[in-house]
């Protein structure tokens, strides 16, 4: 590879984890414009398990509208050990581990979950987007705010 | 852009990555000397809300010897989901979550909180160096460290 | 430094970056293969404290395939703040935090644990490796899974 195409993988690979992150940011501050701009516009492949599958980001933000922003759902989305493949000039794969905590203060819940993303990256007039992301869930325990009595468990795939 | 500007911004972001990472790890192994040398030398304005607002590094360094430096506090200081941007050759923004853990051993409490930095920063002689630092909670739970009782939790400012 | 020195410089640190986030996965996951792939084939030193050291890869993949790979063990590893120096042109050095959670659903008890890795790599035909390893833990709680009762903790050591 010659100097300039490295430098660009380089630049590619920082991109992209920034993008992550701002999606994760967005998440927890409830900004659903920058969460939408972080997805392709077109045919997409969201697969949050439990949550739901998208075909459209525009299908992923209603949701997010409907469940996710409201006062009582504390959130908090942190990125882990990401692991960021430049498979082509405009695109790219990623897996990624998540911790992620809710305060809900109407259930009167706390719930911990970690889990793994897998993800595909492509360069739209030259910003890096999410144009398909799997999501599954590793491992979660659901607590009682009240007590901290652990409500319910699900406990690994391996597999995954 | 030429090559050597590239090279030379991705080298800025990395080399503010571990500045901050460094000061993370200082706050938790109380490394007085380390964290004092992550801020520039002069005026600063580092606002850490109700913990306070210092217009100089010492001042933050003499409250977190008073404070933080004994043994019966145990704090995690995890940095999260960094967004860097250049903004010139000598100065630079930056947007991260930190995930926070404190073992209380005197007040028998465990407190877990999450939260937003926005910071800036500035390359004085050769070293990035943290000038500008506003750091707001998110959330926080406050459990009691016998039986994992919850004794106070702050729920989120989704407005951050 | 020139140029491409200083780009190789910016891609062993990522090389390296993702290899100890492959690491992490692989211990999450139970892929004792990418586990063992992450160490230097031949003498190395992972020390790993309570859990014990070792002398070569396969001595610690069989401890791990031992008391780890169980699927009544549900772990997970999330590497944090990393601090990586390339020293040569084949060798590196790195200090991570980590942030561990276990489910242990046959002793039913939820572990937190966090601590510091500090760690040298060399690079062999291309390749980053962990040659030497050192992990020592700063604080741990056990609490029962039933109700959330804290059964131990080991709160700091703030020297390392």
């Amino acid at each position: 590879m010659d100097l300039e195409t490295r430098i660009a993988r380089l630049e590619a690979i920082e991109a992209i984890r920034q993008l992550k992150h701002r999606y994760f940011r967005a998440c927890d501050t409830k900004q659903v414009d920058i969460m939408r701009e972080c997805f392709v516009d077109g045919d997409a492949h969201i697969d949050y398990g439990a949550v739901g599958t998208f075909q459209h980001r525009d299908a992923l933000v209603a949701l997010f509208e409907k469940v996710g922003c409201h006062p009582h759902m504390v959130e908090m989305h942190h990125g882990q050990n990401p692991e960021i493949s430049i498979t082509s000039a405009d695109t790219a794969e990623g897996i990624w581990g998540l911790f992620y905590y809710l305060i809900n203060t109407e259930e009167n819940t706390l719930t911990q979950l970690g889990g793994f993303y897998h993800d595909e990256y492509r360069c739209e007039q030259g910003a890096w987007k999410i144009s398909r992301t799997v999501f599954r869930v590793h491992s979660m325990q659901v607590h009682r705010l009240l007590d901290g009595q652990v409500l319910s468990v699900m406990a690994g795939n391996p597999a995954v």
